[in-house]
């Protein structure tokens, strides 16, 4: 494949929709961002997308693949959305072909976790790993994999639910029955409502709205105690589960982003530590364990590089 | 590759050293056990290692290739024995060159639990299988992955630690200080020792040498509630980390083998169980969980296979 090609990479999300011009993994231009919200249906919908799409390319006629990723449960081989997670009216969609048939471009569909750790691992934080395990903490745990240089989906393009894997026997279970559901310990929604409790205890109250990432980043870099107890707390209990991620999987590279990963050394340290602790040192000694370098573009360039691959 | 072609298969364990000629994925001759014990040193041991293979060679003379399988950390790749579990005197040891210089056949080296999976891919339960995690019950829990249809080992060829995941992350410590190591509950030692305890609390004196997987499998079949109840508790435990490895890698076939396997349903019914309430449909559905087929000559059969790739 050739990256020196323009391709344009959508990122798909329940919110927003945000297109862009990608050309050597980065980013050249945007489109206009979509809000699925302002239409009707998903038919609707598809062809303002469809319309981002015509603008792109009359900006850049040189444009030769359009990819998009998608929360969700996405078979990239045979260019179906199955399901989206948080979006109605999208299952069975055989997007590739339309999007094959509407525009004459190479196209590609893929889990939006799997698009952010291929574009890590082809220009970022991953650049040049054998394998790598790129996570995102946010309102879930997101993970892809990149195994022995490729993109690796599962059987039914369903592998990396790092945030479903359990820590904990005995622990609380998740949304699929699982106990100790890592989700249920690290979500932004279960840390916020965490954090609001520890505060309230203490006597002093903090609604859950007052507890993002960046209030606990801010309230820890502030030398307070609850904030910088409860970062170690997470970091633990994330290295709880990729200490279970690298036993089966010995990888080189693990990259960590998304909001909480911003607070840096307070998560990262409690991580690397448990990590430490609990594997052998073959397993520890060659492991790299880095930020995200990509940010929120990294799903858009990951779904551009793959329509180029298409 | 052309597995129509005979080659030397060799299981190197710390107690005895097995070898055999293997064709289409069939054991057609066996040479002479080797025991490791009554050899002074090393480079004793090698030579009956050779000698055997020479025999093995007289007989056949169509041989192309030999493959070794053996405990412990092994490159592959660069063809070098770094160390063994059991064996001393095996560090840093180029098995590879030294298998191709000595007899001028085809040669590999691969870790035992990497070797049995081959073969079960190949030739047994997981055939046909995009995705297959084999696990071997015994002393510890071995485990080789088969992803998209190759054997994956990881960076530093340690892949597949399934015995050090921890399930409990308030548990006892393992032999890494991971908390929960799933060894610490189902290794052989640990299982016979637990059995034992709950026997003797119950006023029925058992050794631990009464205690085998074995004298467990018929104890639960004479409908002993110790031992039904010792079943079903293991078959959870191993589930319980089986699950972390389901959702990580969205396997459509996990192969159980070792010493436990041979229980059939008393393991097989709460493992499947455990797994069946803790992941969701998409991973369950088209998973087969299933016992090995080859038994204690997949090792044999797999290097050999390897062997005829190298």
């Amino acid at each position: 494949m050739n990256h020196s090609q323009k391709s344009i990479g959508i990122d798909f999300g329940g919110t927003s929709i945000k297109p862009a011009v990608v050309q050597n993994g980065v980013i050249i231009a945007r489109g206009e961002t979509i809000y699925p919200s302002k239409y009707e249906n998903s038919l609707t919908l598809i062809e303002a997308l469809f319309d981002v799409i015509t603008a792109l390319r009359a900006a850049h006629p040189e444009i030769v693949g359009v990819g998009i990723g998608l929360p969700g449960f996405v078979d990239s081989k045979a260019g179906i959305v199955h399901t989206l997670s948080n979006v109605k009216g999208w299952n069975e969609v055989p997007m590739v072909r339309m999007l094959r048939d509407r525009t004459g471009l190479k196209a590609a569909i893929e889990n939006d976790a799997n698009a952010m750790a291929y574009a890590e691992y082809l220009h970022g934080a991953a650049k040049g790993a054998q394998n790598a395990v790129c996570i995102t903490l946010g309102t879930g745990v997101g993970c892809g994999l990149v195994l022995d240089g490729k993109l690796f989906r599962g059987t039914r393009f369903a592998a990396g639910e790092v945030g479903h894997m359990s820590i904990d026997l005995n622990g609380p279970r998740g949304v699929f029955g699982t106990p100790g559901d890592l989700e249920v310990y690290v979500g932004n929604k279960q840390t916020a409502e965490r954090a609001s409790r520890l505060f309230n205890a203490a006597g002093r109250p903090r609604s859950v709205e007052q507890c993002t990432p960046k209030d606990l980043d801010e309230l820890a870099s502030q030398g307070d105690t609850i904030a910088i107890g409860l970062w170690e707390q997470l970091g633990t209990e994330i290295g709880a589960a990729l200490v279970n991620v690298i036993w089966l999987l010995n990888p080189d590279v693990i990259v960590i982003g998304g909001g909480v990963a911003k607070a840096g050394a307070l998560i990262f340290d409690p991580i690397r530590r448990t990590i430490r602790d609990r594997v052998s040192p073959l397993f520890y000694e060659q492991l790299k364990i880095v930020p995200a370098e990509l940010g929120n573009d990294a799903g858009i360039i990951g779904c551009a590089d793959l329509a180029l691959e298409a």
